[in-house]
């Protein structure tokens, strides 16, 4: 039996993430594939990998905004880059994203953050963002960050990360057609092409 | 005045750089883009960067084959994979790459590498593909090998490594056109809207 839908891994400090999750809401109604949100925490599985992607490397980092610019551009999402990198408590805006997301409203969240951080300039998962963002979906930052700075919240996304890990997810964001993995925005074609057919298509 | 040409920046021990390698051909007959052949040493640059892609991440090699084979499956090219990696002496087949492209035999000596390294599983860089791939182009193994080991071909070599390092380049394949980078084989796409009308254009 084919898998019914994609699952989009992915971690609110990612920079290329920022085309996945302006894009999906088009993408879902112009495909008809339906999209599970599936916020984790990346960091711990870089941590353990030893590997910082971009942070340490200039020539890397620079090709990175740069090529988001394009492809932003091509899209017709606005941004203002670069944008502030890395963030230091993207866990936060990780944790809260999880809560949105039992709660019924993280892709909004989701969505509002990285406008923030990518349109407006401020850092994901530190003030103003997360209450500007949570304000924006109709949210009280203060009952949401105190549930996010709770145990389950906690509970909550670290299942999300181990059950990435347990993928063999390394990056953000990462599409998911039953175990087969597909890596980055661009290869958000492959998948919905991998959900239909089993194999990739030209386009 | 646009660029008239898109230059391909390619190392020999890069497994992504099969799938260009391979298609290159038939794009530039479909697009009408000219393609310059532009082999550099990356160890060098990665060196530099203290980044080793993918031999010490194992969830990250994993993904890396599995993609490069649903790909290589959606373009109809053969492989059968993993194939040997890394290749301990890609600088070998650097140099004879080099010494290839001066004398007019580069690319198709470069084909023949990568269908012996990925379809018939010799490591690229040691016996037996370097004499066989140089055979298969017409070539006389021992003087093109005796190039090589030269200075001729090691400044030749240095040289592009250092041009494609003052471009930025940190990746293989990369694409440029003028200044403008576009890293990985998924990137060819963009490269070409790029040097038809200075942005990138959906497909």
């Amino acid at each position: 039996m084919p898998a019914a839908q994609i699952d989009f891994w992915f971690t609110m400090g990612s920079t290329y993430s920022f085309l996945s999750v302006m894009r999906l809401a088009e993408i879902e109604k112009s495909s008809g594939a339906l999209f599970r949100w599936r916020p984790f925490h990346l960091l711990v599985i870089l941590q353990e990998m030893n590997h910082v992607p971009f942070a340490d490397k200039p020539a890397k980092s620079a090709y990175m905004w740069r090529d988001i610019e394009r492809r932003a551009a091509m899209y017709g999402i606005p941004a203002r880059l670069p944008a502030p990198y890395p963030a230091k408590h993207s866990v936060v805006a990780n944790l809260v994203a999880a809560v949105g997301m039992r709660e019924g409203w993280g892709a909004d969240f989701v969505r509002a953050a990285y406008r923030h951080w990518f349109q407006l300039g401020q850092e994901t998962g530190s003030e103003p963002n997360l209450s500007e963002s949570l304000r924006d979906v109709g949210q009280d930052p203060e009952r949401v960050l105190k549930l996010a700075a709770g145990d389950e919240a906690k509970a909550l996304l670290g299942a999300e990360t181990d059950a990435a890990r347990a993928l063999g997810i390394f990056g953000s964001p990462t599409f998911t057609v039953g175990r087969e993995l597909f890596w980055g925005d661009d290869r958000l074609d492959d998948a919905i092409s991998w959900l239909r057919s089993g194999r990739l298509q030209r386009t």
